[in-house]
């Protein structure tokens, strides 16, 4: 056989990167390429070791010019200069987050975060008199909800709104030191208005949490009287944000300071709002900031991509440790343990990457896509609460994952991996906090179990993760399976599964599907009957909510993995090109069988893995990586991440490299 | 009862915190608190977010004031000015870690390394002329060993050392860009000498990897001729140490400069060396190095302490979320999932840390101790090999359980934990690394399972990884447990137990004493059975190696976590007081348990758990969380860490905190 016939034969079977990227680009490609075109800028290149003000003025001069670009403006309405394609505007953000990700974070709380209450929070005449200045940046603005004393129970923060109908004003007041507004991004230096999360009163009654637009400092940057500001100071990482602290005493805003959609103040004080029942209500509130949970897992997504483009394609690139009988030493890609720490992860983060694709198709579909004013009110009940729960599990364990993954990355590259220039420190400072903000992960986890707890009644909003055990005590609750967007495919792949495990190839993507199924339904089951049987026992319900935490967060690991599992399915049910569709099978079969190994004592205790199988798991993941292997350059590459943003030269071509080992970047 | 009562029975019953430390502090005790005592000056504060010129001045100054305690003498022979103490030597080092770690590394590169090489591969005159220098600093060197394409393959590494016998000299050079020193501690900027590796040839025949002692750095302090420096710049952490690369170009130093305990060469060029076998020799050099991996895993284990102090001291001040009919806030550390983050991990940290104080143990015994000169090459082989495979399997458990715990503190602390003033996001960055130098981690677990299978024979360390494969393949090796110093013991319990598994509880130490012992037994014949069937069928060695490579490192982590298990059951036999030995006794069940939880996959494939009594381990890890929970305060209280290297505001009372959020301590 002729090289030349060898290589068509090739060509023939195998996926190409650039098929692969136009899989992963989706719907929204045109402006994942915008912005690889924007960032590929000198201006944008990813920085370390720069003095904490330097880095946030870079970083603001950075945010002005892409206020220039169409990115920021896809968020908004079109009525007030925007495009309103939010589903464009999150993979924008998405992709923008290959670049510096304290760029990403400082234009999310100024867009997403500031813009995106006064969108969806306010009415209409905040949108015209704030939204232009908003989207141009001439008001930057802050996000102030979480305080000192209450990051993840939002409901019990403690400053104040009172209305004082005699002067027409809300006074806002910062009651003591864990009142005050803490890691506020914005705040520390470039914020000039924010909006302000506090409990309000009317008449003497209270009525809740509700946003106000405060501002914070004049027009020379001086704070605004009665406005304290205080510097976060350094952080681990996002240091060209300036995160900072406000505290406020006796500052006074008129009445539409007030974001008013959900809850209205008349000139009197009464107050007014479409939206009776007070914590169903703040719940609908909260619910708005979703786009938050899905920009941030986006974030998280492309963070891991560029982690393990980095440790990928140092590990095709640098050899160790000689072969017997061999000259060269051994590609150290060519391990089994090599493999076995990059290329399950790098699977994952393929299944994760559908999953988000899912979550924000969702998203654009609830919050309005191309309808001219952004709708969130309108949106079936339904469709926002399947989209909350789906953002904030995927939020959750996409950015574990990253925070795994790119620690792995890092180890993965030895020494190199730990010099600032080859961009991994940088990359996993920058995400830490991701499992932290836009909600604790394990609260979120909390938050999904409690969805699937209360089944999508009316009663949702209103449980706090304790109140949940009694009304899971209270009702008859059945575990229903939700099924995906994807669930005639899994269906027929499960319908055609034999009925003994031990007869089905690990590999069959129907077995697969069933145990992912399986579990869930039996961890939900196992959970409700633990908490009504510690209720009859007259248990407190604290302790009963206590005992049995772990089981609950499992419940929700389990519902998110089998969500991930079929979007996974259903993306490659939907792939056009076979070969493309093919490699995606193999990517599937190491995400899955690799949770399936991590996962199999569960399987195990509860009889749906013999040990024969559960072994016959971990000889699969070997044979999948020593099969992934020849792919996984070509993997990392679709990932489509310009050379300028991978920037680590241990990253790079021999030349490009030696010329930028020298040192950063221009 | 009266209150008096009330205390006076608690404290007839309960441990306290002081007796436990003086466990802890052990036989080294003195220099714990010489070292805490001297850490408390000011100068030692710990910093974030400084300047990187700025941080390595501050470090040089701080290990100048260093030279002057009594902490480095302990490290070298009396002879010259030292105290020949090295158990002290390096308990002191591990307290030094509770402080800076830039300035940890910085001193650990000084004196451990560069002092050690001349100490250890040196010969008389080399210690008369220089040791005296190096212990007061008058005298700033490296340790020239890594290379940019060697780090874990050092048997490999390029840099050429020629003897010309026509000067007597010896000619250092640097072949190509992968032969530079890479990485290279107090090379950037303070190094005045380097101990540098390299392939020593005279007379044209090569000799393998020796050690010469070459001036990089004039009195001036600029690069001597033919040397070339290099800055490594930022890093993730440790900022304070100047790495640097080093090239050399026809560099020549005089004959004498050969550190030649272990080879000499004679003016004629005749080289001569008490080991023949080359291989042989250059691991018995390597193994003088293994202070410094004893040293970093007694580094992993203080940074591990601090930041479990910080954590567990937060989770004990933090409320959030109401209880039900409370009015108080429910402190984090009594919510389950909170519990089970920080617990395992601080139980283990225990574990650990009777290791480490083993390996000090058995470091001082094997190199001199009480004796007037350090006398490493007169150790009893066994016990050098079992001090080397020891200080490898704790140093890479060691670092990575620093990581995860560290990683996990963080969380666990929320957005506060991501604030560089609480500390973590240093010990995060510093540590990272740990897993890396002094040995990749999965380099050196493979160097344990090596150790295992060869069977301490004669043999060890002429076989790399995959000499191991045939090697194993020809002889009749049989799985031996070789019991760690806690035999006597060990075995009793063990003897104890009754046959059947499901009779005896899971606390019973006999029985998780005996499932540790026999799942490394039985993973060490499997993989013996594997390689041998590997190479009878014909199959490249390569090959054989790589497909059981995840088998291997299973097999040197089940020995370390039985060997760490067993160093942790001799340490309660031996501890007096009954109070204290109980509460030890509760923190080995829980990371007894724990580990078993984690791995009870591997224990049901194998058919030594059955499902239900796997179940039940998870709800005795939970049962042991909730009894530990109220000793969680004196458990961190007892590792001593003075406020002042605390220092994170979260972790410090009420006042202290508000004075020191306002900014970094001086």
């Amino acid at each position: 056989m002729g090289a030349d016939n060898d290589t068509e034969a090739t060509e023939a079977v195998e996926a190409s990167a650039a098929d692969l990227r136009r899989v992963l680009d989706g719907r929204w490609a045109w402006i994942r390429d915008e912005v690889r075109a924007t960032l590929q800028d000198p201006l944008f290149a990813p920085v370390y070791d720069m003095a904490t003000d330097e880095h946030r003025d870079r970083v603001m001069a950075q945010a002005r010019v892409l206020a220039d670009t169409p990115g920021p403006r896809l968020l908004f309405p079109k009525a007030f200069g925007g495009d309103g394609e939010i589903g464009a505007a999150v993979t924008g953000f998405e992709t923008q987050a290959y670049g510096d990700l304290s760029l990403l974070v400082k234009t999310g709380v100024q867009w997403g975060l500031f813009g995106g209450a006064i969108v969806h929070l306010g009415t209409e005449r905040h949108h015209e008199r704030y939204l232009p200045d908003v989207m141009t940046l001439r008001l930057p603005g802050c996000f102030a909800m979480t305080e000192t004393g209450h990051g993840s129970d939002v409901q019990s923060i403690r400053t104040t709104a009172t209305y004082d109908e005699s002067t027409g004003e809300f006074v806002i007041e910062t009651p003591d030191d864990d009142a005050v507004k803490d890691y506020i991004g914005n705040a520390a230096r470039h914020g000039r208005m924010a909006a302000v999360f506090a409990q309000l009163t009317t008449l003497g009654e209270s009525h809740g949490v509700h946003a106000l637009l405060v501002p914070i400092r004049d027009d020379d940057g001086n704070p605004c009287p009665g406005v304290s500001i205080e510097d976060c100071g350094h952080k681990a990482g996002l240091n060209g944000v300036d995160n900072g602290r406000l505290a406020f005493h006796e500052v006074r805003v008129p009445r539409d300071a007030l974001l008013d959609r959900y809850g209205s103040v008349a000139a009197d004080g009464t107050y007014t709002s479409p939206i009776e029942n007070e914590t169903r209500r703040f719940f609908t509130m909260l619910g708005t900031l979703v786009q938050g949970r899905v920009s941030v897992s986006g974030a998280a997504l492309s963070a891991s991509k560029a982690a393990l483009t980095i440790a990928v394609r140092y590990g095709l690139a640098r050899r160790q440790f000689h072969a017997p009988d061999s000259e060269r030493e051994v590609l150290i890609l060519d391990f089994l343990q090599h493999q076995r720490r990059l290329l399950p992860a790098l699977a994952t983060t393929y299944a994760l990457h559908f999953a988000q694709e899912e979550l924000v198709a969702q998203l654009h579909s609830v919050f309005g896509g191309e309808s001219d004013t952004i709708s969130s009110g309108d949106a079936d009940d339904l469709d926002r609460r399947k989209l909350e729960t789906l953002a904030a599990g995927v939020k959750a364990t996409m950015t574990w994952h990253a925070t795994h993954t790119i620690q792995m990355c890092r180890e993965a590259c030895g020494g190199a991996g730990y010099l600032s220039v080859n961009r991994l420190p940088q990359l996993k400072a920058d995400t830490d906090v991701f499992t932290t903000f836009e909600g604790d992960n394990t609260v979120l986890l909390q938050l999904v179990a409690k969805t699937l707890l209360t089944n999508f009644r009316d009663e949702f909003g209103e449980l706090d993760s304790l109140g949940m055990v009694r009304f899971v005590a209270d009702q008859v609750v059945e575990a229903v399976i939700e099924r995906t967007s994807a669930r005639s495919i899994v269906q027929r792949l499960i319908d055609v599964v034999p009925g003994r495990d031990e007869d089905v190839s690990v590999l069959d993507r129907g077995w697969q599907l069933a145990l992912f199924e399986w579990r869930e339904k039996h961890a939900l089951d196992g959970v409700t009957r633990r908490m009504r049987k510690g209720m009859s026992d007259g248990a407190d319900p604290f302790d009963v909510f206590n005992s049995v935490q772990d089981h609950v967060l499992l419940v929700a690991q389990a519902h998110i993995d089998r969500e991930v599992l079929e979007l996974f399915v259903a993306a490659i049910d939907r792939c056009e090109d076979p070969a493309t569709a093919a490699l995606l099978n193999d990517v599937c079969d190491l995400h899955t069988l690799s949770m399936l190994e991590r996962d199999r004592a569960w399987f195990l205790e509860h009889g749906r893995l013999t040990p024969a199988r559960a072994k016959g798991l971990t000889s699969a993941v070997n044979d999948l990586c020593r099969r992934l292997r020849p792919q996984a350059g070509l993997l990392v590459e679709a990932f489509g991440i310009p050379d300028a943003l991978v920037a680590a030269p241990i990253a790079l071509g021999e030349e490009e490299r030696r010329q930028r080992a020298k040192g950063q970047p221009a």
